[in-house]
Parts: C-alpha cells; structure tokens; sequence
C-alpha cells in the first residue's frame, strides 16, 4: 500500500469517509445565543433531570449520540467504534455515556480538541479498512468544567476579561464508509506547542500557537492557499486567541480573509456577559455538528478546514507552576469526494 | 479495500506491524519485585529527580520513550505519531511528557487498558498507511496515584485485602510498518462492561468481567482456541480478579491453562505487602515491555494475547455512588508473520 501521508503531518485520505449523520444537544445559555437554530436540542433545565452536574454531562453525550444515530438510521450496535471525551477527570462524561452501549470503544483525552482528534482517528480507522461506521462525540458542560477547574458555582468568582465560557452542549458525527457527503478528505494531526503561557484565565493564548503551527503545516503539507478553504475554523480560542492567531499570520504576509473562530460564533460576545467566548469540547463540537454541517449541505460552504484546539493543562499542573501546552488537530471536510 | 474485520470487535492487520523496540522504567519497590532483571532502569529516588509525583511520572514516560527510540535506532523526529495516556487528570504526566518532541500526539484515555488501546490504535494506522513509525506510551506513580485517588501518602490509610498496588513505571513501545517481529497481528477493541462492582478497593473485581467479555470475544471472532496463544494475559486484574476470569471460563467449560495477570506477575505477593497485586497504566506496559517481549525475543513464547485492562472510575463517580465501567482491549503479538 502507497502512503497516505502528505508531508510529515498530514494524511489524505484514499476513500473519505463521509458525514453519515451528525447531532447535537446544548443549554439553556447556548439556546439563546446566534446558533440557536442550528441546535437539535435546547434544554432550559441545564441539569437534563440528572442528580449531579457529570451526569447531566454524560446524560448529553448519551442523547446527542442517539440523536445522531437516529438521523442516520442506525442503531448504536451498528458502529464499530465510538471515539469520546470530555474534559472531566478521568473521562467520566464519555465512559458513562457510552456504558450500555453495544460497541467499541476508544476513550480519548485531547481537551477541547477531542472532536477533531475523533474524527480524524475515526476517519483514519475506516479509510484504513478496520469497519463501515463509526462515531465520535465529545462533550463539556459549564457547571462539571466549573467545579472541577476553578471555584464552586456558589462562589460567584470574579473572572478576568482573557476568560472564555465553557460551553454545556455535546456534539456527536457518525462517519461512514459509504454514502453522500459531505467527506473527510484530510487530517493534519498536530504536535504539542508550548509558548509558555501559564495563565489559566487565557487559553486561547495558550492554544492560539499550537493552532498557528497546525493550520499553517497543514497549508504547507497539502501545498494549498487558505483560500481554497471556504472556511478555516479554530474550535474555542475565543476573540483574543483568534486574534494571535491572525497576528501570526500577517506576520507571515498572509491575511486570513475566511477565518473564524467556534468560541467567537457560539455566543452573542457583548450580550451575553462571556468575555472572550466559548470555550470545552462541547464548543467546537456543537458549532460543527451544527452551523458549519448544516452550512454545507445548504451550499453555504464547500470546503471548510476545522481545526479542534486543546489546552492541555489540569489544575494541579496550573498549582506546580507549568505552562500550558497547546495542541490542534485539523480535519478537513469537503462536499466533494475529490477535494 | 476489503475488511480487516473479523467478526464484530476483532480486525486482523494485512500487514502486521512490527514491534521495533522497547523500552521500560521503574521504581525502587519494581526493582525489588520478580521481574526486576527484564526492566531497562531501576530508579532508586521515586521522584527521578523532580519537584513533584507528577512531574516524576511525566519524566518517567520520556525515558521509557527515548529509551526505546534508542534502542530502535531513531529518533522522536522519525515518529509519524505517538499514543499516550496514564491515570492523571487531564493526562499531564502524557502532554508534559511529549511536549517538546517533535512529533504529532494523539492523547488517550483508556485506565489501565491504554497500552493495549495504544498499540491498537498505532497498529490500525500503521496498517492504514498512514505512516511507518509510531509509539505507544503509558505510565503510573504509585504517588501520583494515590493522592490523586485515595488519600495522602502521609495520612497512611489501611488498605483492604482486595486493594492493589499502582506500579511505578512506564513503557514505550515503537511500533514500525516494516522490520522483523515480533509483529502485532490482530486487535480487539473492548466494550465497556459494567457488572455493579461500587467497591474503588476492588478494581480486579470490577474489570474481570471486561477481560472475560474481551478474551472470549477475541477467541470467537478469530475461531481460536485459548491453547492457540502459549500465554493469555491481563493488565491488571490482580489475584482475585485472575480467579474471577478463571471462573468465567470455567462456567463456559473452557479451563484457561495458559493465563496470567501482569498484576500478579510483577511483584512477589506474599513478600512486597501488595496484597492483590500491581495496577495502574504502568502495569502491563512495563511487563509487556520487560518480560513478555523479552521472553518472545528469547524463544520461551511464541504468541501471546495482550488484554489491556482499564476500570473507568474517578473518585467523583465513586462519591456519586456510581458502579465502575471496566473495559478490556486485547492485542495479539506473534514472532510470526503469518499467526
């Protein structure tokens, strides 16, 4: 077999597997931001009927994974593998939701990039010839991230304006070997970057150069334009990440006219009081298996270049005064087979 | 392409990946134990020199990873990937681990199965096309561990007899698309099982039903009888979760003459105050690294099927009184080709 591999970072993929179905499940804050009709379900009780907020999370993943099989028409016992994770210690919101679940499973930790990280795998595992149908879900949740990372809710912190808003919603794809678009035709895995940020309050800081790094390997790696994307996405660097990220760019001479950011588009930036954005697995997660999927089969889009961003820091690294390091996965979808 | 599924959960690789190089670290009580002679380095000061349990575990993880590209002959840069994952919120002793390295990342969560869902995962994408070189890495502290899970290593809480002891150590293993064996042959990729087990002290408990469900689907899918693998062996199941996959088989009429349990096997039970035996990530990576790849090399086995066991738990859904998702992944290792 011939490799698949474009440079040192990206590989093409020979049949892209394509997007069979796709779901996704978010709050009551998230419902009442600009993507609210792009959401499958708003939940005013953020608790989705659950007694602790990680099972409200894990409640998430398990409806937005039904979800998306239902479009497909599939049942869970269909898959061959589904990819997951959230930002809870331990991975709890995914080992829960998938418990019950008659299929494969790959448990997987890349923070907020966890959706890319899963589609690429997911993608890579059926090009490769190891099934037909796959799923990949991620998840995060306000209340689980708050008390985990930071204070208790009841505290009522103060947060800094660098601070981003840890979305509560999932997000969930069924990739499948065969059918309609649009397809996976490319995945640009990305190295972990560190720049020394170690400031927890601005992680789109801290991850803006590892999104850099991917985004520009990836345009290297395929010998491409950023125009030939419709799209070029980043998935929680919020208003100021994007910003380094542009900076990073111009400073290269290229301007980065199609580029946004899943953090920036989630919510209403100046109306709903989140500083900086959206930020967690469910951010980028809901935003694709939203806005930007139901784009392209409007035509709206036809080639987008989603880029999964992670910090990949934990709270006790944070107290031993470590960096954060950053890394970026991007999959590129298309809604054409040939692209 | 036609499949590389064999049944339901089982993919054969078409052209099995070799394992290229090895490598392994561990601590003082390790070094004391049976194996002592199959492990790479035997560190004395538990902390190897650093600041904090995980700062130790990372460091840990970077030996046994260049340790084996060493061994192997290349370097970080020729990696197309690197797995990695261990028992850390958020998995930092991985991401500090492999940050700097020059390599793309892929983060995994898995418990104590990650070796096992490591070398899967790299074996899948190696056999894809995707690339020609890639390392699984996995890692425990017993320190990290325990004041993560349990309680302060100073307070010096009694265990009870079902507990096990979290192994000091990582292994790296350097899988290659081309090269003699011994080679990866076929995988299995678990389901997640969860049979009520609520007691965190009893983990074997929890996952052996994970490992029977993995073994007995592994042997179905491939129409092969226990006695094909010279050994069958789990992660870390400790003595009594041994007896209870044991009686599994026994149930079924099979009695498993050629099966152990890295847990078992890496300390002296009666003499190292153990109890059960060795768990944690760094359990089955280290024997596998070790003994059992050592012992393949040496002619003593000739195929051996590696059953990764992960118990899905945090200390939050324990508190939440949640019973414990065990999964099981089993990876087939041959100095054949052809097995």
């Amino acid at each position: 077999m011939t490799s698949k591999k474009l440079g040192k970072q990206t590989v093409a993929f020979a049949s892209p597997p394509t997007i069979a179905g796709c779901a996704n499940v978010v709050g009551k804050k998230e419902g009442e931001g600009p993507l609210a009709a792009s959401f499958d379900l708003i939940q005013e009780d953020d608790t989705f009927g659950e007694a602790s907020w990680e099972k409200a999370e894990s409640t998430m993943q398990r409806m937005a994974l039904q979800s998306a099989l239902d479009k497909t028409g599939q049942a869970a016992s269909a898959l061959d593998y589904v990819f997951a994770g959230d930002l809870l210690n331990q991975c709890i919101a995914s080992s829960f939701a998938v418990r019950g679940q008659d299929t494969s499973f790959f448990g997987l930790y890349g923070a907020c990039s966890t959706m890319a990280e899963g589609l690429a795998l997911a993608a890579m595992v059926l090009d490769g010839g190891f099934g037909n149908l796959a799923g990949a879900v991620a998840s995060s949740h306000f209340c689980s991230a708050e008390r985990q990372y930071r204070t208790p809710l009841e505290y009522g912190g103060q947060r800094p304006p660098t601070a981003q808003w840890t979305v509560t919603g999932s997000g969930a794809v069924i990739l499948s070997r065969e059918g309609e678009g649009p397809y996976v035709t490319h995945a640009t895995i990305g190295k972990i970057v560190d720049k020394g940020i170690k400031d927890a309050n601005n992680m789109g800081a801290a991850m803006a150069p590892a999104a850099y790094d991917t985004i520009s390997t990836h345009l290297s790696d395929t010998r491409r334009k950023p125009s030939y994307y419709d799209l070029i996405v980043t998935g929680d660097l919020g208003s100021l990440g994007k910003e380094i990220v542009l900076d990073f760019f111009h400073k290269d001479g290229v301007e980065l006219q199609n580029y946004d950011d899943c953090g920036v588009r989630i919510y209403d930036l100046q109306g709903q009081d989140v500083h900086c954005g959206g930020s967690g697995c469910g951010c980028s997660a809901v935003v694709l298996t939203g806005q930007l999927l139901d784009g392209m089969k409007e035509g709206r889009w036809r080639r987008i270049l989603f880029c999964g961003t992670g910090a990949l820091l934990s709270p006790t690294s944070t107290m031993q005064g470590e960096s954060i390091p950053g890394i970026c996965h991007a999959v590129a979808i298309s809604t054409q087979r040939g692209d």
